[in-house]
């Protein structure tokens, strides 16, 4: 394992003025992103990289802020001489549109009402974040990505830029991932928000105004969301039929270690989290479908794609199971794209897309070699 | 498919008044089953059936009152000429203890204090629901059960009678079971258990004395349990990504089928169950763990049985998948007892069990043939 860690983040936002069309119909008249970038953009401006993040993601995806204990999301990932070498490349990570970690989202100010959005604050979709992102680009004077990279919501993230803006990106890794999503993983979904919603702190959205958080209820779509996480053999390996205390209550309070942990991470969570934004991330994954989106064919959306794709999964991950990443597979490989396809045998779930893996690393080392050898 | 029905439903009531020493370390001190028969005990008293009902059934298995429109929650499976056939066969289903359909539990009055329990009724296991089960047993004048069988949550406590009675049950059919439950099992249970907890109407289980029902909570657990109950194919083909309307609203309204379904699901089920109940019964699935149970070794506990098993799976279901059935299939191998073990291909999820399909329904009568043939 490589500790080094990213010596300098620039951490800075973007004031976007021009209004955003959104795929809703509604517009958003400007907007700031908050970015983070690591390592520096070369003279020929051919080594910039976009990282998209997940869910529950931000822009501060590598190092460690100054008199802080924790490095960022994808530390393993991006520093000196790790895959994503910021030796070498200049690396992009933002928070995006609707977050809540200095992007504009709902606990922003609507520069129209001079009140916090809430749930004023539109719903934005994978296609919108390409466009913003896009903003991004222009503004940090970026004239291609020499990659673009994301795993789950972010792997649909990088895939969409090669559908919106094929010219614009050299090459692709889409990790964990899905063309869109299944009518379970919506289901997920709908459950998470109606567990926000059903709280009585919810409000319609608009808690902040009244100082309150539905934390109860975003605490348990956290939770809910942990299971889709991690695997069954991880669980069962982590925490098993292990008890907290030695001997059983026969009450509701904790009795298994997996309740204390899923209690634990539900209530960590919402420290840190905004409830409207969990809100809108779900709904931007449950919308992303690409074929259907645009009423263009998926043949027309690539057609003039000359990214090379790297797509990965993970055997163990059942949120996003391989056979989900070989959709995308036999979509670019029916569109004649260049693609190569890796499934890693890892027992971590979905969360494997975040831990270090040594085929999973090399995979991706040898793919950005080649992608830094010439294209 | 025998449309057939039950002609004559027997429903009573059996007031038990031998205290029930239960494993929390608690007594029960009197209680009432709740159970309906179908079908005759014939003079050798040879022909008895017990049918153990999983989380949220309860004794109606078969048959139609009259003036309703719905049959029992089993009904394709039990009646004349049906598998388990009630022109041969004497068959005896009860509301489990702890139950909310007529049988002693959370919504029952207390003799101790003249009031609902509520939350005071105590945590029943799959070993208290054997012992009042014996106790029915007893009250009806069964000498022995010539099968017992259960899905899920009954196919434990099915499997559990061979443990507790060997002698007492001369054929077992345990149906989409699992011995114990994961980690990842328990972690679903625990979610539901939160979110009816953090409902408001709660009152630490006391709702009943507020008058006022923890729905928003009992719907959010009922709606989280069918994704788990349903495979994802059979989510697929039933849902989709279908619309319910004909365009995205881009809000939170109902905008897929999916979420149509699973709100209306949350909905009606809160109209005919109680929330104590459904704590308790998720709590009897988390302990459940024979192997590990009064410190017994399986050897110890299996020694005396001579009964007969055949044991079910469904390649759809995630909830207690065909890996989970063989880990019960092994433990009686290596018992050396004798055990038949069926895996049937099928769409339909854990849910499977209550649906008809011809290799299911054929491996089922084909036992029971054997069964009714001599033992």
């Amino acid at each position: 394992m490589n500790n080094k860690s990213i010596e300098k983040i620039t951490t800075n936002i973007a004031k976007i003025r021009t209004p955003l069309r959104l795929v809703s119909g509604k517009t958003l008249p400007q907007y700031d992103l908050k970015y983070e970038t690591y390592g520096e953009l070369n003279e020929n401006k051919d080594n910039a990289v976009l990282i998209c993040h997940a869910l529950s993601g931000n822009h501060h995806a590598a190092g460690k802020y100054q008199g802080d204990d924790k490095v960022g999301w994808w530390d393993n990932m991006i520093g000196p001489e790790k895959p994503i070498d910021t030796n070498k490349q200049f690396v992009v990570c933002l928070n995006n549109l609707g977050g809540c970690h200095g992007t504009t989202g709902p606990t922003s100010i609507n520069p129209e009402t001079n009140k916090v959005y809430g749930s004023d604050f539109p719903i934005i979709t994978v296609n919108d974040w390409v466009n913003s992102q896009k903003e991004l680009m222009d503004y940090l004077d970026i004239p291609y990505w020499q990659f673009i990279v994301g795993g789950s919501l972010g792997g649909m993230q990088a895939f969409e830029w090669t559908l919106q803006f094929p010219l614009l990106v050299k090459n692709c890794i889409v990790i964990a991932a899905a063309p869109k999503l299944t009518a379970q993983n919506i289901a997920f979904n709908e459950i998470a928000r109606q567990a926000i919603m059903k709280d009585p702190n919810w409000h319609d959205g608009n808690y902040l105004s009244k100082g309150v958080f539905p934390n109860h209820g975003l605490a348990l779509a956290r939770m809910l969301g942990h299971i889709t996480y991690l695997s069954d053999a991880s669980m069962k390996e982590k925490f098993g039929r292990d008890l907290k205390k030695s001997k059983l209550n026969f009450n509701y309070e904790v009795e298994f270690q997996i309740e204390s942990y899923l209690r634990y991470q539900g209530e960590k969570f919402v420290t840190g989290f905004d409830a409207n934004t969990y809100m809108l991330m779900t709904k931007t994954l449950d919308y992303y479908d690409p074929i259907k989106d645009l009423s263009k064919s998926i043949k027309d959306r690539l057609g003039d794609s000359k990214s090379k794709y790297l797509i990965i999964s993970f055997t163990s991950d059942w949120r996003f199971p391989p056979i989900r990443s070989k959709e995308i597979v036999k979509i670019l490989l029916d569109n004649e794209n260049n693609v190569s396809y890796s499934e890693i045998t890892a027992d971590g779930g979905h969360d494997a897309f975040l831990m270090e893996n040594k085929d999973y690393f090399d995979v991706m080392r040898s793919f950005i070699k080649e992608v830094d050898d010439g294209f």
